[in-house]
């Protein structure tokens, strides 16, 4: 069968109550993207959509088998344990739309599903770029309405004015802007993020305060080695740099 | 409900009669912007329309209070007062649309509702970049027939021979050719501006020919606050630039 | 009333036997162009159809009188005066389609109208760049069917082996190509030019043979003019260029 | 007839059974192109249907005759001669798609006609940039299940994990990972090339690999003729440079 401009192939239509739906593709540090894996690994939830889209790269990955796969974005659900949950949607990928309407057209299409399936929440997760390492990286905000920044407040989001000041470019920013249009309301979290490496720490800062919002335990273990790993890269890089350049003025500081 | 390839959602459909449409939306030194944002918040005019569309950037814009909004465009409109005033449609917005092909489904589509309003006459407000700072600026015209170009020279516009020599290109261009397809005349605005910064002085030299054509009667206050700020800034650019190259043979004449 | 994607005005049908084809839009040293604009003048050929279209530049051109005109293509045609003659359409314009689909969807658009009109015969005219100013710029050609490319070489066309390397890219090209898929044949004619400049001598060359063998005289008054004028203002630029450069080993030949 | 985004003209409908396509369009070291081309021509296939497209160049090729074709890629059939061997349909051309979107479009459209036709297996040629010159390239490969990996490594094709990284970018990649959606399995082979010149060498590594897959004769004279044409050209190249360096020290050492 031939495939749509954005095809939804379900492998289950999950019934799901006033369900919350995560977004967390790829973007600045890979921030959102590493949050909503690592949700869907320690919660232990289901696959049940694959989306491919003529928006997507003309691509497939080669795995470590051997085996190919097209590149798609992927929707797992996991239902409510205990009291205070909620039933949750989460969005992951490979990649972002390649061009500015595919972008709307693939959030609408996703949109479409997300309504028949009865998602009457939005939580969107990326980065935002400082420029900088940060050892305790924040965690910024923006949402539909004002209680919810009120809300957002209280769990230690930080709202400054003014930033983002280009706004929230891409998913994160349309599942909010085109599910108010259909109602539905929304918040986007942004761990702050140098901006040049893949970020784990930031995808933390994140989590941790999803999580809370969610009532869901989150086990940080994994995530936590992964940032060791890229703090020890980030110093190895920060060396190199220092023996390329010769001693500094700083340096001969300690040593005189 | 899914958003079309250009959405309109009107908050009210006004009754209006042989209304003249202005176009403002953002150009070479947001000049076309600046007037019409302004004359909006003069007249007091009421938003009936928003638009939004694939062809804009897919983005939020985060809000002063930690709210979010789409990007879009904005139609407001204003009921005549006066004898000699017509009724008005006013199109602002964040952004024109980003590609080509994009620019004119846009317009098309805008000029789709306005014929049904009963829009009768097109004013386009822009800039035009000559590279320079001006005291003065002036404003250039252009029009659909000859005799509105007799009609602008009296007010005061210019009217120089291959200028702009690009055309007209955008919005302010598109409404015009569009339009007169359907038999709609209009006239687009250019005031001079150096193109480097946003120029509240050119959208004032646009805006008193305007209001002057309208009959109604506009408060610069505002406009003329900002010029003397954006004035400031010119003048710390340039002592900034003067310090940084130290002491030129100009300033010696006059110490020595 | 909305225009279509290309919207195709006609101010009449021009009744038509046999027709013959000739494009002349913008290209390289717009040679293609100014053949057909000084073919429509000689002839006083007739215009009678409009093409605007979203896959033009968004743009509208603003001429002598103040007045605007949106950007398009234009047809025209000329009935047969002589035996031996044939009746006439001419292509020119502003721009060709700014996207590869759009130049495709533009071409089969006008193709649709012209198989209507009972063309038979497609002449597209061109521009060849070989980087150097040429005295006596001679004529390539590329056509549909062998017994044409014999044709061709006896009324003094050039075919040389590998020559355009990169093939015949845009309208002149695609007229040929999609023409061929319904039927009917046509020639190239592609005129040698630097490249660099407007080049209304090599225009000359193709229209000397256009014109023989389309057996219509054409007074080159006009385009003889015009060429003078650009060896003047290339000559100008060469002189500017030597003198920037100071004299080189060998002027100084010529001086000692 | 106006020609659709994606026009497949059939000059006949070959009757296969259980066929094979193999894919060989333009790419890095135009590796696959040479092999699908060679693989044509060795075998006698039957040319069967022409594809011109919209997302292809707007352009035509001049012949060595004088004569325009536009740009296409083209279909091929061959029937098994003896047990073992399968039925094949071989699809080369002059590009691939020149939009992300396009491709998917183009291949979609192609898959659809291979379907009708009962293709239930696809290899999909190409080359794998190494950056150097390689005496005896390797065929690295993908496929769509871990059955076909097995087989392919005892045929001698290389799985290396993490290779090639970036995935298969184009049509190579598409095949497979569409043909998969409608449950046709498939492989792609790529042969190691420098990714600076085209590459006979290579495409020959990759063709003794194919043919001894699908039990057919390939001979290869031709491939090698054009491979040691391009060694002399690279050693020349190679020639041209040491020239232009002046005597190395390395080259030193053997003088003294």
């Amino acid at each position: 069968m031939t495939m749509r401009d954005v095809q939804i192939d379900l492998t289950e239509r999950p019934s799901l109550e006033n369900a919350v739906f995560i977004e967390g593709l790829p973007g600045v540090g890979n921030v959102g993207k590493l949050a909503a894996d690592h949700l869907i690994e320690v919660l232990g939830a289901t696959k049940f959509a694959t989306i491919t889209s003529k928006y997507f790269p003309p691509q497939v990955l080669v795995l470590g088998d051997g085996t190919i796969r097209l590149v798609n974005n992927e929707l797992y659900f996991w239902k409510a344990k205990e009291p205070g949950q909620k039933d949750l949607i989460i969005l992951i990928g490979d990649y972002q739309g390649l061009t500015a309407d595919g972008q709307y057209v693939l959030v609408e299409s996703i949109l479409d599903l997300l309504v028949e399936l009865g998602v009457t929440m939005i939580y969107t997760l990326g980065g935002y770029g400082t420029g900088k390492m940060l050892e305790k990286p924040r965690v910024l905000g923006a949402a539909t309405n004002r209680d919810l920044v009120k809300d957002l407040k209280k769990k230690g989001v930080v709202f400054r004015k003014n930033e983002p000041g280009g706004g929230i470019v891409g998913a994160s920013g349309l599942f909010l802007g085109l599910g108010l249009r259909r109602g539905v309301e929304g918040v986007c979290l942004m761990g702050e993020t140098s901006g040049y490496l893949v970020d784990p720490k930031s995808a933390q800062s994140v989590l941790e305060i999803l999580s809370d919002i969610l009532s869901v335990k989150v086990d940080f273990t994994d995530l936590e080695s992964r940032a060791e790993q890229m703090d020890k890269l980030a110093q190895q890089l920060r060396d190199l740099e220092r023996a390329a350049e010769g001693p500094s003025d700083e340096d001969l500081r300690y040593i005189g």
